[in-house]
């Protein structure tokens, strides 16, 4: 059952503000096991592997690595590159080349797919190793587990963020609109309701990508919050749009995975609610701090990024391979969880949208199920108060020797 | 030389992390002075004043006024109204009619000038009174006061948000430009450098208002700077512009005091340079989130707001009148200041920009002075970590009665 060997690992898609707690949680966890004899990051996610550009990530200093999970994205790079058919042969030469027998990928649903994949090639071409992906996504959209390490995070800047603003919006009595990322899944912007603790506090009014809405509502609904409280806070992902218009996030740039890059859905309302209100409307945009903005780190999402890391590295060395590591919920007041795994096919390339049933019936928020479930995750400040501005550190980067000709990627 | 009355305080204009710091700093000290019958808290600045609306400061509680220091946006409404002629006559019959001898106005220049009117109209009735502003903005564009309360804090965030999105941009091998505040003055954008703590470290490049920089040149130092870290990011004010092109920040809106509203330059630029430079470019505007993301006060802005909202209420019982309070600089290391005071027409309606000598000869930053200048300021943690989400108190508003008939303003 014991594999020795090597082992490695990558970051991938979007950095989160606890993707390094899970590297961290790997690397201490590979320290406990004589099986992995190096452990070998790579650089820029799959890139490194195709290009064989690793550092040793035993050769790292323990205090560098404690502080870094701390730090906001990825630590070794990342990329968004969906490796074909001739890059995951390249894959399978590289891990033969530097005996890689074990195999880590912490990313998204692209991610798992692609570990997924180099799994299945791993076994054509009878090389012993085990792949075991680590979730990851501010989105939250994985299937299966509970949630997704960068998600508690996310929410808590996003809800923070959303309170503070508030105040603004109150303050002089305007209506705020604030987008939240999410293409299809509205997880991030259904949990700035959380911070909604007494009637009238903001964000009044809460739309999804889950939901199409039709246009009048939403401006009847609009009034209705504005008349009733002063003033006005709308939540929207970047993903919604209206039934049967043309005002959406719209954007001709297309990433790598072929997915639109969204943005401009808050500004749109904006210029339609001040118009039809006859109110000032200002919009905030979060972008990448909601992905970045390390000091609103949540305790408990930091905890369970850690905690993925390292039971990844302890499954495979127990002879799992195949599967992404799972938050499985036990309870929620306290909350309890405990580490999982489900099989990458479950998940690959799929997204779990927010249930109709913790939806309102409005479309215009969500329910107390939601609330219930997104506000554990959101909880406990990660990082300490500091007295000037955040230090990150960066690895000291101990390349490790190529052994192979040099790799040219064809673009399909 | 005692003049004994009651009070009256407004904030006004854009709202900051610590204007409610100078409220509980003059609500505080006024307490301590027997010549102050009642504190009316004017809701929505001026405008409060012109229809009566007035609070009842020293019947709020306690401990909700302490939390409220630390509670971002001005906690009695806010409003960016300039009063005409007939408004300021309208201001002296209401501080007659509610024996108000003291007024202090807490905003930047465009409220410090209609202190120094509604100064001028007191005398010119034989109303004994005194009027004294509290300076704020995060601009930091007031001149005479070293710097004002808001700036601190507002840089604070900036700094960190810099810093945090950054290492995103650093993971991805991309470009970012981020946008801050700032029509004419690039105090806020030129602080982000503060964060800049090893060579590389982002921000690389930072743009302010106001210089204008050629566009071939800015192309060049992009390209260069990219070259050199493997990645990019760009501090940029939202009233930058370039030398003979019309890349500029844009809207066709014009707020109450007649000034744009911008926004939009980070965009333009974003695509100007994914296009150039043939890398993916992203960009972020921190927009409202910079006058209001509480979590990341600067502790010394805080105290200092704290500090000249209590000198402006015992300077005015000592005698002191038509000035705005300032805070002068003794020391840098460690940073020590007094509270002193100038005479409105010293400040209203003037701007400070960023001096010549403090912006770099490639006018792509700023120098170690200006470095220097600003640091203190944005040191300290004020807001201790919390384990939930940030909850802001409210006053109770206890209304005081109306002596006057309804009025009505004339809009010009």
């Amino acid at each position: 059952m014991a594999l020795k060997g090597n082992a490695c690992i990558g970051q991938s898609g979007g950095p989160t503000i606890v993707i390094n707690s899970s590297l961290v949680g790997a690397i201490e966890e590979a320290e406990e096991h004589a099986e992995i004899d190096r452990f070998y990051g790579a650089m820029k996610g799959i890139e490194g592997v195709l290009y064989e550009n690793f550092i040793d990530l035993f050769r790292e200093d323990d205090q560098v690595i404690r502080d870094m999970s701390l730090t906001p994205s990825a630590a070794l790079g990342t990329c968004r590159t969906k490796p074909n058919e001739r890059d995951r042969k390249r894959c399978m030469e590289v891990f033969k080349a530097h005996n890689i027998r074990y195999f880590f990928y912490n990313g998204g649903n692209d991610s798992q797919l692609t570990c997924h994949l180099i799994s299945e090639l791993a076994k054509e071409s009878d090389w012993d190793m085990r792949v075991i992906g680590i979730p990851k996504t501010i989105d939250n959209d994985l299937p299966v587990t509970d949630n997704c390490p960068g998600y508690g995070s996310a929410a808590r800047v996003a809800a923070t963020a959303v309170q503070t603003v508030a105040r603004d919006a109150r303050a002089f009595g305007t209506a705020e609109v604030i987008e939240m990322m999410g293409r299809d899944a509205g997880w991030l912007t259904g949990a700035t309701q959380v911070g909604r603790q007494e009637p009238g506090d903001a964000p009044h009014l809460v739309y999804l990508p889950e939901v199409e809405v039709d246009i009048n509502e939403f401006l009847e609904d609009c009034h209705d919050q504005y008349e009733k409280w002063g003033y006005l806070v709308v939540a929207v992902s970047e993903g919604f749009s209206f039934a049967d218009t043309d005002i959406e996030a719209s954007s001709e740039k297309v990433d790598e995975f072929g997915h639109a890059r969204l943005g401009g859905v808050a500004s749109a309302l904006s210029d339609m609610l001040e118009e039809d209100m006859g109110v000032r409307c200002r919009y905030d945009e979060l972008g990448n701090l909601q992905r970045a903005f390390a000091p609103c780190a949540s305790q408990v999402d930091h905890d369970q990024a850690y905690a993925v890391g390292g039971a990844a590295v302890s499954h495979a060395v127990e002879g799992e391979t195949d599967v992404m590591m799972t938050i499985d919920r036990k309870s929620n007041d306290p909350y309890e969880y405990e580490i999982g795994s489900t099989s990458l096919m479950s998940v690959a390339g799929k997204t779990r949208l927010v249930p109709d049933e913790w939806i309102n019936q409005d479309k215009n928020g969500v329910t107390d199920d939601f609330i219930q479930y997104a506000r554990p995750l959101m909880m406990g400040a990660a990082c300490p108060t500091y007295e000037g501005l955040p230090e990150y550190p960066v690895f000291q980067k101990h390349f490790i020797d190529k052994k192979l000709d040099e790799y040219v990627r064809e673009e399909e």
